[in-house]
């Protein structure tokens, strides 16, 4: 074998090092492959970057969308070729959903080994296009500088974009002098437009019929607090979409409804409304069409304003309405008390293990200050409508419908929020798509308390099977529906990735076992199969 | 709720999934969603149709793969929208680079749902892309047979290829009283180039100094043998790439060597070569490239002549090219005699357990026929080339580099072969990419054994960092290099998927164990996690 070369003293690696380091980029999760060993190197010499590793893209690019949900900055991402960055599209795709900002370096061969169409050549640009919103390439390893502030400039526009940055081996290799740029600010998001804004607050003043739906910053206490003054002052109702990247909800927050998933109950949830005033939000969809039932989970002829768009300054936006509508006043706040969560039912439940009872155990033993990550897809929809009275927590959720989210974002939000527990509510099978994030939850000693509703089936699938009118699943179908024969043994799934684990078949020894696993010391994550 | 609808009698998706199996289609590799649910309720109509579950789209799309390379016909998958697509795009990455023949089924929204850009809407033509051949949507419910015919027909056309078709939810649950196409027969492989044959062949009859580079149909035993008599006529050498779909081998099959993945490794083995005749083949590349070291692994002033492209009939070129140097007689056979292996040993390795003894014992034990897949990356590089002495086999590897295929690609072709034992080489870190594929084993009730390389570490990764001139890997990329700390549980992962299990550390420990697990009763996949 030839001697290895010398190592350029500093490459084009370290200036994008360098450089996502002045952008306050300072971590990386990973997945490395040759052709980013330069970039690895330049890691290797900058130890203020934290590198977390994962054993598949879809945690990187996942636990990339946690991480930023909690900590309002993004990270970025390390991912080999074309086929890595395929892995991590699909928590790419939701991540997108959520107006995550991610900034995406993705190795490439070297420009000029491009010719030889080497067996991991392959399109990686038009690959991140539909995951992004921004793709870009290095001109030179002198030009890594200029390419990475834009990335990180570009995924920090508001309200947060997906940046992929394709960098060539030979520029990550190649020797760079330049200065990595200074650090920029945030580009600040855009102002409502004061037209929209005053339809919106004479929609609000006409109270009930009108509906205020609320997405993004609005959903953080102090939007919610002016959202429930305006309500309160105007009869409006207040709603959140049905899937949000970031809610603070709980005790002393406001307790705020989701527009329902099934679409015959978001059609009877709306069915009075003329007014629809968003704020961050989209108007609400339905997540699939259904023969014979609308897209639009609006009445015929409900009015639509957009108050805020999601990349406009949705909290100046709510400051705005409330003076229009004289929500701004002590007397206005006071009256909204009553749409604050006061209440706290303790009560643990007894009896059969169910997702009812499950929902009930971890509202009932929810830490002060928890991140609640949801991909509990049907088996969790209790537990939201009633997470109001639980300790005050994060609430995150899967936003994009890609499954397979859930293990990675709460490692991702465990590694951006030390010293707060994570509960993970996880179906079973989208679990099965990312179980690799649970290695890296015990890899970093993160505090994730996973709770795995096990009940061995796509549930949601045998529901919507009979929708489409076949009448009860036949043999193929229950092949495809069905993931017991064999059950999967999530206890030994989790120790195989040092991860401690128990199961639980009745509702006290769910919540016993949950109650040990969230006093645990730091840094030893948990896992509970619960079989429902 | 309301009451579902009535399904028609016959749907579009009923006129799909009845022309895939016209066509020769019957095998289906699922991952469904909501989308889908109605070509799945086809499906149930269709009991000639096998469909196989994946819990993760990387598995579907290689176990298509695997099944197809063995049987050598397409299997179709059903992937759920734009990131169950995403999912699979590594794997489709290795069967397009193994050109292998796929029919991807992949659900969209409903055409007029996709104004609403719903959750889950994605751009799924520009993600099927890169790793297609062709990419096709349905006009209408009733178009439905002539797509999927078209569909078929494109992942029919030689050497196989990639062709993924979109299915609108309202194409497959609208009426259709269209018949299926009838079936088509595989369009022919092109004829190879007569002027190039000639050139071809008059390279060969100068003898050393010429290399025959076989891929596709020229690795079987037929093309081998066709090629031994050309090389032992003419003197000029066989080679095969250094990956490959799949080669006929062992005991009474013409033994080849490939061209080494490590640069310097190939840039020497072939640095006397003056011309090199391609029937399938490309001309050999770097893997990857590094500085200062040539992409082409071929010396300056290497003639390359291709006698047979991958789409043309590799197997009348080499008939023809044996016709022109003289090896198509018996004397020619009886001269090739020596490339065959003939000569078998079978010492079982003692002591240590290493990647060589790992591979020594395997080479020992392999029974008749098996089916030997390989994505054991660093750690394998001994098995090929002590193996043309087991026992005949079928050898498959990774052929795109986009690790993650090996339990997939072994699950798929234990579908296409039973009766046949299928041996699995995977590295660790490679495996926990689509380990959810030991789940479908267990399912299937698949013969399937898989040997964990239990390094605990993207060993590759140690070897490439030193190329890069960095020196010993620091704190940062041993994070990223190393899967210790955890160690993985490979016995623990397997048996919590319902997949038996059992650890060896020493070689006479890992003999036994491989015996007992070859010699146990059809349907009862294993996994050995070999300590090295």
């Amino acid at each position: 074998m030839a001697e290895p070369p010398t190592l350029p003293a500093r490459t084009g690696a370290d200036l994008l090092c360098e450089t996502l380091l002045a952008q306050g980029v300072d971590h990386c999760f990973a997945n490395p492959g040759t052709s980013e060993m330069h970039f690895v190197a330049a890691l290797d010499r900058q130890p203020r970057m934290r590198c977390v590793l994962g054993l598949a893209e879809g945690v990187v690019t996942g636990a990339a969308d946690g991480y930023a949900r909690m900590a309002d900055r993004p990270a970025c991402t390390l991912l080999h070729t074309g086929p890595g960055l395929a892995n991590g599209l699909a928590n790419l795709h939701n991540a997108k959903r959520a107006n995550t900002p991610i900034v995406n370096i993705v190795g490439d061969h070297a420009t000029y080994h491009l010719a030889f169409d080497a067996p991991l050549t392959s399109d990686i640009d038009s690959l991140a296009r539909p995951m992004s919103h921004w793709v870009g390439r290095s001109a030179s390893a002198e030009d890594l500088g200029r390419a990475a502030a834009q990335a990180v400039s570009e995924a920090r526009t508001a309200p947060g974009r997906i940046a992929t940055l394709v960098l060539p081996a030979d520029h990550a290799w190649s020797p760079a002098s330049t200065k990595p740029p200074t650090a920029a600010a945030s580009p600040p998001p855009a102002s409502p437009d004061p037209a929209a804004l005053a339809r919106a607050a004479a929609a609000l003043r006409r109270g009930p019929g009108t509906v205020l739906m609320l997405a993004g910053r609005g959903l953080r206490a102090e939007g919610l607090a002016l959202a429930a003054a305006i309500a309160a002052t105007t009869g409006a109702r207040l709603l959140a979409p049905q899937a949000n990247a970031r809610v603070e909800r709980g005790l002393g927050r406001v307790s705020i409804d989701r527009v329902p998933y099934v679409v015959d109950k978001a059609l009877a949830m709306l069915k009075e409304t003329a007014s629809v005033v968003l704020v961050g939000a989209k108007a609400p969809v339905g997540f699939f069409a259904y023969p014979g039932k609308p897209g639009s989970m609006l009445p015929a002829g409900c009015e639509v304003i957009t108050a805020a768009r999601p990349e406009d300054d949705g909290l100046a936006a709510l400051r705005e309405l409330a003076a229009r509508v004289g929500a701004d006043t002590a007397a206005a706040r006071e009256a909204a008390r009553p749409l604050f969560a006061a209440r706290r039912e303790l009560a643990r439940p007894t009896g059969a293990l169910t997702a009812t009872t499950v929902a009930q155990a971890v509202v009932a033993l929810l830490p002060e200050q928890a991140i609640v990550c949801d991909e509990s897809v049907s088996s969790g929809r209790d537990f939201f409508p009633m997470s109001w009275h639980a300790a005050p927590h994060d609430y995150l959720q899967i936003t994009g419908g890609a499954i397979g989210l859930g293990i990675p974002l709460a490692t991702g939000a465990a590694v951006a929020a030390p010293g707060r527990k994570v509960v993970a509510l996880q179906a079973d099978g989208s679990a099965m798509y990312t179980l690799q994030g649970l290695w890296t939850q015990a890899r970093e000693r993160l505090d994730v308390v996973t709770v795995i509703f096990s009940n061995r089936r796509y549930a949601i699938l045998h529901g919507e099977y009979v929708q489409t009118g076949a009448g009860v699943p036949g043999a193929n179908a229950r092949r495809l529906f069905d993931i017991e024969d064999p059950a999967l043994d999530w206890v030994a799934l989790a120790r195989g990735m040092g991860v401690g684990a128990e199961r639980a078949d009745t509702a006290e020894r769910f919540c016993s076992v949950l109650e040990a696993a969230l006093a645990r010391p730091q840094g030893q994550p948990f896992l509970i199969e619960a079989v429902i």
